[in-house]
């Protein structure tokens, strides 16, 4: 088998580290070429440890030329937000498959990045071309597609909870409230005090509560699959774990049904899926289910009483939430085995 | 100053182990006994060797007469739910001051007890005598009280968040969303394998999602303030810490007022209380800025567009949500100052 | 290819999750039949939710019968120790290729059982059988085995560590000294109070400080490898992690050598190993750098002043530790390359 | 009762926080000064909400005219290392009772900060006149002292776990090793990336493997007891919870005696000690028992056959291994009872 030939550009983030697990052991990946500003000159042995029974790599700086020259099919932008935008038109114009793991191209207005992220977009010409990256919504357009926009972690776990309703337009009264909650390795791989170990064990705090630039994404979505006009509120927590998102939903649906129809809707839309898993009746979800997989599992509770359906959905926020989608992805683009590679 | 004259039933609970923390540095009781039936016949220092530097006690098996026949002041009750119960009648009557952390007496109606925890409650009279002992609340009923329900730490954290609104007569639209998260030490220390550190760290989880018996305690304190009928949803989650409770509670107020107003309505009602706190704007609790204190912190935030106020109320389970407060209430009982030997 | 068809015994302890883990992403293996008396009669989806993605299968109490007539290739033991050899004759005598994974083979001589697992052993006879499973000193063995006792956690750690000195005949002065830590899942899933998280969770302790059953297996190595005579003391200590090993051993050698010395000795000895890394001088591992993989680093110090050769040690206790390199010996067994399915 | 009036500088530093702690609780103690040069302007209660129920105070610029002019009795530095030399000539010549939590007065010889710490100390006079203030060792001289330098916090756990050998001038074999871990606040509250939360949790490891400036220290209390010659090996570990330091001492004395022997020489030679506490033969240390107090526990076992002394003792790193003992010493220093506001 001709194996894929891709590049992970930011592989010294925590995004760029787990796309690196993933594929190492990607039985139709090759990894050429991997990219890091900070720690380039190294070797990827001395970055990653974890890599010494795999084999080694030097890391490089990022450049354009190298990228474009390096016979390579798809690369893997694990960039900060800001920045990616900088490189996409010329990998797009050579031809490269691009995967953004940044925002940059998640949203479809060139102004939202102002209001969100306050950055001034320069590439509103791709924001067109851009696949929304989440696989179980537009796997259609991902065949196609030359840029994908992978998805925020935040909105994944919100989006797959919603979907079975959004999909079959049901709507809500106003107020469906978003009770977010997310690992620390969201916050990415930065020197700050308020991350030290000695700030974040022990403790749990919400932060944002005024606003979070996921929002933007999550209106973006509800908005397209016809919920203008219906209201949340989204509320991110930090939890002292690495990994996993759980999200907790509190939706009062405009149409009544027993629990046992709620859960009917949401398995027959995930029928087939391969990653997504509506639990039994009366079981929820809890993080370490879905640690160092793709996968993301949901759970339903409905307060008759209190006409609310409460929907608990939870992923890794580094695979389904970025790096394991963004494999599920390419795994599509390039028409193999959706979950090849995943687990 | 003559000491008051304690004994605290339960002492190798976490509730247990608290009190006994904070009563062995308040300057104003000795702690004449401690009983315990796991432990009876080791001694304290033994049990938990952390008090070494503070003296040792005998650990014996709890009996009414020998509480009775020590000439004490007051007893905690830190022992398991339906034990309290058994023993109340018989303190009471001996004329000894109760402060019973169970959930023995925080309900009014002994039907609660069958329908929220299952059993039978057999003292129905007492559950009129108790005074339910969230102290900024009924600290004028506590001061003459024999007998106070310590209450729950989910309740308390909910209580102080909403307390504002409630005492002001302002209501809300159906469903006033309570997500709630607590650290560990909440479930009691009892070997269960849901509960080894294995299972509980790295993770993170929504419990009872379908309903918890504190959904009681909560609705009768709106219930009596005045909220009949205005619905809430409570859902409590697992924080795999030790100690803490963030609750976010997501109300759609009946009343618009920009954030400022809210904030002064938070702040007049709190003005001059010693443990409740009211962060500037823009701040929001931290888990740790409660630990192993007597605090509630509360922040706000004013989502005008979805005409949502997001209350995030954070206390130290095993204090302001347990022992904490039950030494509060007893420095009330005895007319000391109520921040004594609390920080 | 045809696969090699194994079963799982004793699939519900943190050996058994591991080895199912490693085995369900293994390209030569099927999983045909897991076990466990504890969870018989579920499905592995509900045992385990993280097995949603990768199909189900029933989980059966542990038959004889079943097991000898499931045609497999081989049987994994993972159950607990004094259990295992009451199936080993049965299963050894069906023509089985037998993992033991509990330590019921791993000591040759039967009254070290009663001396240090308090236990006597009642199948003397494939005692002798059994080639101990530390696949980097008895490949060759392995090769042949039909029954491997797969090494403990502790003792893995430690005889990598020592092994380049023992297999120069290098030795010691009396007292070497092995201060090694483990993250919690090597205790076992067992309901426990001392397990709790409450309990462990911001504590560190030594424990068995007095004697641990695991210096049996480690005397018998030294022995075999010569050091008859040479005293060490082994005191183990508890991380509160899930996983991973350190290991810091305190060697003063009789041979004097420089780092540089040292440092080539050990990565000559583990030249062409798959999963045995010596680290660059001046590098020491850390139990994240070998979390989820089935390798063991090494570090070293050389305090030439205090003539102490420091040697630290880590791997993953439920892999290299246990169930990586149980699977590690099944490649060796069925002639595969012997890092398939590993990391 | 006159209180003694107080500044810390560096409150904002872990150790500084922790004064802080202790110092707001403690009955003869008015803190009229917090420094820090980071947080200057802002109000304690913003630095560290934990305090809203204590009162507020402004932190300033630290200065040495202002703590001058300030009719202080006494002035905690904690601040970073090759910073209190700066200011100790002033405050002492000002007649200040000074303790200095940083390592600036802790060793007698010049040149010995520059071999340890790699800079250049210019205050060679004060060093002859700080106490070193290992208050169970030297508590004559600290009654007298005008400047204590406040011991590390490796030292202390390990001079503790020593004492008792020393001081009965029992040696060793060649070669005592100690294997000490400490919680990460032993590392300080600054950005860095390797202490961040998600590098530190879920991992252990070694560190300054090759040598810790605290061995310095050490050896300089084993020569001052007698012990010159005597090689020690010390090496470092991180453990991912906050605080708590537990050493484990291998020594081979050159006494032999029993365990019981053994034992009641650590016990008499503590006798009548408040904070340093000998626990049973049979029972070991863990930190969680000496968490948020100022006490060292010391437990002992005797490996007949290898002739060595295992010695595990265990500190709060934060309190007895810093602040607590400042506090202790402060206590001694204006005659105070030594255990006053401690616990």
């Amino acid at each position: 088998m001709t194996k894929i030939k891709v590049a992970i550009a930011g592989v010294t983030g925590y995004s760029g580290e787990e796309l690196l697990r993933i594929l190492l052991q990607h039985p139709a990946v090759e990894i050429r070429k991997i990219y890091s500003g900070r720690e380039r000159g190294k070797s990827l042995n001395h970055i990653y440890p974890w890599t010494r029974s795999t084999g080694d790599l030097p890391c490089e700086a990022f450049s354009l030329d190298d990228v474009v020259g390096s016979s390579l099919d798809a690369v893997f932008l694990a960039l900060p937000h800001q920045t990616a935008f900088q490189y996409v038109p010329a990998l797009y114009k050579a031809g490269l498959r691009v995967i953004d793991i940044s925002a940059d191209y998640r949203l479809r207005q060139k102004k939202l990045y102002s209001e969100y992220y306050g950055f001034e977009h320069s590439d509103e010409a791709h924001l067109q071309h851009a696949v929304y990256g989440l696989t179980e919504w537009k796997r259609e357009s991902i065949r196609q597609a030359r840029l994908v926009a992978n998805p925020g972690c935040y909105p994944t776990s919100i989006f797959l909870a919603l979907y079975p309703l959004l999909k079959s337009k049901i709507f809500w009264e106003q107020g469906l409230m978003m009770d977010a909650k997310s690992g620390v390795t969201g916050a990415g791989r930065k020197a700050s005090e308020a991350l030290l170990f000695s700030e974040v064990y022990e403790s749990f705090k919400a932060y944002k509560v005024q606003g979070h630039q996921h929002e933007a994404e999550i209106g973006q979505f509800i908005l397209e699959l016809g919920g203008a006009q219906h209201s949340f509120v989204f509320v991110p927590h930090l939890i002292p774990i690495n990994r996993g998102i759980l999200s907790t939903l509190y939706v009062r649906p405009k149409k009544k049904m027993a629990l046992s129809e709620w859960h009917r809707l949401f398995v027959d839309t995930y029928r087939g899926e391969r990653f997504v898993h509506v639990l039994p009746e009366g079981e929820f979800p809890e993080t370490k289910f879905v640690r160092h997989t793709n996968q993301c599992h949901i759970g339903l509770a409905w307060r008759e009483k209190e006409n609310t359906l409460v929907i608990v959905s939870a992923i890794d926020n580094l695979q389904k939430g970025a790096s394991g989608q963004a494999v599920q992805n390419m795994n599509v683009m390039f028409g193999l085995d959706e979950a090849m590679g995943l687990a």
